[in-house]
């Protein structure tokens, strides 16, 4: 009977109730920080007295100048799962309550592990890569409707599509899926993108549900792959759903009029940057139409590192990229990123870091001895190779022998990994959604992509791949712009007439990049001595590069000509490489070479042997 | 009486000795280290036992498998200033002796002041600068001859060359005179360079003697000028003295037959280098003529160091700069810095660090954040501003507005300045006697060589220029070699019929570069705040670049417009660093502006202001 009451006062309460948003909308028990701020958001809600059942312990209520909000930070430590009611009052008669939930976590849930250098990361345009379920391309909720005829348009891509092609990806040897956002962004247009989002606690209706979001998740796991959550801290988009009626005026930055950031990010640590020019960098807009959002104010980081955790928690991720992570606020982002992964010790988070300078990217590192000379720790523990991607875009036309072409731009780019504090830990790529195509600037040559995928295969780091590089996707990004490198991928749309998740489906173009491709990856899932093994180089001579990957048991030789020619070579340079070994086993033709005799390489090509 | 005989005792035995050399060939009382290792060399003298009279302690005499040399270790701790002798002797029977002098140091001779960035270094080519004593170009006791018309040839220019033309460098602003390195050379050809030594006790005849240039650096001193000597840890020629007849087969590295560095310097810190990699680039050859030196040979490296010690003594040095520097052994080259700088605690070094990364150059200075990640410090205390030099030799041509081109890119050098430790001792250069001429580059326009030196007057660092830089002496390195950038300096021989020392001797071209130069550089002295002032700098906008070097008291802003046309801006943006001003004197015009309104500049063009 009693309960029946309290049932039908939850009831009749939340019908009256002056609250429209509640966030985090729930939590979980047992967190490492027992302290959870809750925002609660009505019409003047900060005119009521808060209280709270259970014998919870508020700790602190936090007040804006706008009286829609109310902060309220109550104390989780040793309070175990279970719901409990806020009650919100004025002249101390309770005029609403609200349930809130502290709910279970998983078992194991905070030394989840992350992705790492075992990993093949492939990440996927989310409007462009399938679409699952036509029948959400254009939910009446959000403005921007369905039209794939645009190409800056939503196309359909959806969490539906990725979860009938886990078995593609899982196919071709990927072990971790990077969605580009998720969360609503409810831009008028232009908005297939999302990473102005409107709502981040809740996933875009055009890509599904929060629930269809866990179930990726869980069909990830089923699969032993892992779910990689692109997470945005820099900004939101215009359309969210707070911009309308701020917290707080400094919830965003704000200036007089508009101010773009100006993107140059080495104001951040120059000891000789002006403070206006450090200033506009962190605090300028990225673009107008996205909100930049003021980590420094501890309300809004509280509520970034919350949001974050529930996403974590609620999903069971095992991930997370950051975007634009160097664009805000120094101290801001490391208390956001501390908050992370204090909680999650095991978590990986790669921060996009996009600068041309090894030294300035091992910066943002954490516990970088280069960010220490500043008293800096980011405490992030990924970076991305953006100067192995420079050298990606360039070095397989460069065949003409000089001194500083070909290879040695290679080679020279891991000659300062000692400036990373963590060098297994940097995301390698060949392309990502905003640069160019690896397939466009050679022409779908697949002797060059067959040189970069065993070089990103083989190096050091966490290889991450571009959804339809390995199919040969090209696409003119300096010509038609974002577009031309996020094209629908073939297949992903009912009635496409190529459908590349297939072998049936390919061109014969496709399949031999798919082959290349499928082979490879599979066959680095196998060798831990290129996820975790040390790495000994040999500087390029005539433009061929040998190196290895070992562990004390195991080593895998790597040589890439890139010479038009063929080249052989004696082995003896690599004496202290190969003494124990008598064979290598080519990974890819499957033939065995005494590493007695001289090596002998096609022009163009790789060679990955096994040594035994 | 007694003393004539000791005095015929001498003669004798000097007559009749064994020793054909001793090196150092005298020493100094008082020294910090009060080990002296003296090198004794004459036919089977390690056969003898070796005494000292004064009672003088030996500590150690160490022999060699090459019995022609004796290294006889001795304590100079509270050893005045004397003479001593040493006498060898067999089966107890005295074969002969030799005398030995402690002398007299300076006063003040270990805190002795050195070169910094109040400092502008003038860099000449010792051969190429002026011939001072014709009758010395050709000295019958070394090999190559004078030959003014080959273009490797030695051309005859000298210390006493020198010496005559210091009052033209005082007219230019310079204050410290950096000459290749003079001692002998006595390769059969190509000698002038002087860089592969024969004997490095021995100015080379064909610069003058040892007193001409102790003259040199008292005539420096009176002009309130510096010497700095150009020191070659690295190699040696193939003629020196020493090579004949080593004193131990591991004196310089050996390979069976001979093995070139690879120049990759990166092997020197990075931790996928193979072993062989990184013994190549140190101890291979820097070129077939210049035997590497075995700096980790303790014998070697006490060689080095006592020489470069005696120079700095003997010839009251206020520098080093040293070439190679990352080319030699690590680990010896900072034992090396070490011991000649704990004898001198202010005495600069700048080594050649010819690297294109600044972390990887930073590595090389004093107490380097970056080279502590591997337990390493190299105790050099400057290195060399290369990557600016990169910049400077393309950005002058960069005005078509691309986001990465034009002055963002000194800007960016300067961005990074944190990763060096010492940042005011970095030696900034437009050009120097190994890059390309940077009025070749940019085909002696004067618009753009003004920027350059402006630049280079007014940014942090020590400034450095190169002989005739400052007449506009262009020559093409890519098509002439070596010899092109290292022309004559006209007027510095006898008959040249253009004397560009004297305004009257000057075409109309050399006398405006001259004349913005001695203005530039004369103005330099006089104003601290580009020496020691910190810098603040703003995100280059159209091209144009501003910053300034300020103190409590003074303030210096530069604004460089790199555009062809000329360009007008509010000063607003630079608030923080013109609020406590009102006015800008330009050092260049005497014009006055008000920092009220608005900046015009002229294209390509500069304005250094000094605010009041």
């Amino acid at each position: 009977m009693k309960k029946i009451i309290i049932f039908l006062f939850f009831i009749s309460t939340s019908i009256f109730a002056q609250i429209d948003r509640v966030e985090p909308p729930f939590w979980y028990a047992g967190m490492h920080n027992p302290e959870l701020q809750i925002m609660f958001y009505g019409k003047n809600i900060a005119e009521n007295e808060v209280a709270v059942s259970n014998n919870i312990v508020i700790k602190d209520v936090k007040k804006t100048e706008n009286p829609n909000y109310l902060f309220v930070t109550i104390d989780t430590k040793n309070v175990t799962a279970q719901d409990f009611v806020f009650s919100f009052s004025k002249n101390k008669k309770v005029t609403f309550t609200k349930k809130y939930s502290l709910k279970q976590r998983r078992e194991n849930s905070a030394s989840r592990k992350s992705y790492d250098a075992s990993d093949l990361i492939y990440l996927v345009m989310s409007d462009r890569f399938a679409n699952g379920n036509p029948k959400n391309d254009s939910d009446k909720s959000v403005t921007e409707k369905g039209n794939r005829s645009l190409p800056g348009g939503r196309h359909g891509g959806d969490i539906a599509g990725m979860i009938q092609h886990l078995d593609y990806l899982k196919e071709l040897g990927a072990t971790a899926l990077w969605p580009t956002p998720l969360c609503e962004d409810n831009d008028k247009a232009y908005s297939y993108h999302t990473y102005g989002q409107s709502d981040v606690y809740k996933i875009d209706p055009r890509f599904g549900t929060n629930e269809e979001y866990v179930k990726l998740s869980a069909e990830l796991h089923k699969r032993d792959m892992k779910l990689i959550m692109d997470y945005v801290t820099n900004h939101w988009g215009a359309q969210h759903w707070m911009m309308k009626d701020l917290p707080t005026y400094e919830w965003v930055h704000q200036f007089p009029g508009y101010a773009q950031t100006n993107y140059r990010m080495t104001t951040q640590f120059d000891p000789n940057a002006s403070q206006i020019d450090t200033k506009m960098c962190m605090d300028g807009w990225f673009v107008k139409s996205m909100p930049d959002l003021n980590q420094s104010n501890p309300l809004v980081n509280t509520y970034l590192k919350q949001n974050a955790i529930w996403w974590i928690e609620y999903a069971d991720l095992d991930g997370f990229r950051v975007d634009t992570y160097s664009y805000c606020d120094k101290k801001g982002i490391a208390e956001w990123t501390k908050a992370v992964t204090d909680e999650y010790p095991n978590f990986n988070i790669v921060g996009e870091v996009w600068m041309h300078d090894q030294a300035q990217m091992a910066y943002w590192q954490k516990d970088s001895k280069i960010a220490a000379i500043q008293g800096y720790n980011s405490y992030l523990p990924s970076v991305m190779d953006f100067t192995l991607n420079d050298v990606f875009a360039k070095v397989f036309n460069e065949d003409n022998g000089k001194w500083n072409e070909g290879m040695i731009n290679v080679y020279e780019n891991f000659t300062n990994d000692f400036l990373y504090p963590n060098i297994n830990s940097i995301m390698t790529f060949v392309e990502n959604h905003d640069t160019n195509r690896f397939n466009e600037i050679y022409q779908k040559d697949l002797s060059k992509y067959k040189m970069a995928m065993t070089l990103l295969a083989t190096a050091r780091g966490i290889p991450q791949i571009y959804y339809g590089s390995e199919i040969g996707m090209a696409g003119n990004k300096d010509k038609d712009g974002d577009a031309a490198i996020r094209q629908d991928f073939p297949g992903g749309w009912a009635g496409d007439s190529n459908n590349a998740f297939a072998k049936a489906g390919r061109t014969a173009e496709q399949q031999q990049f798919f082959d290349f491709s499928a082979q490879l990856f599979n066959w680095r899932k196998s060798n831990d001595a290129v996820h975790f093994g040390k790495m000994k180089h040999y500087i390029p001579e005539n433009n061929v590069y040998v190196y290895f990957r070992y562990t004390d048991s195991k080593s895998v030789m790597v040589v890439i000509n890139n010479n038009k020619e063929s080249k052989t070579f004696p082995p003896a340079r690599f004496q202290e490489s190969i003494s124990n070994y008598k064979t290598g086993n080519d990974v890819l033709s499957g033939k065995t070479i005494d590493l007695k005799n001289d090596i002998a390489i096609e022009g163009k090509s790789v060679l990955i042997l096994e040594l035994k």
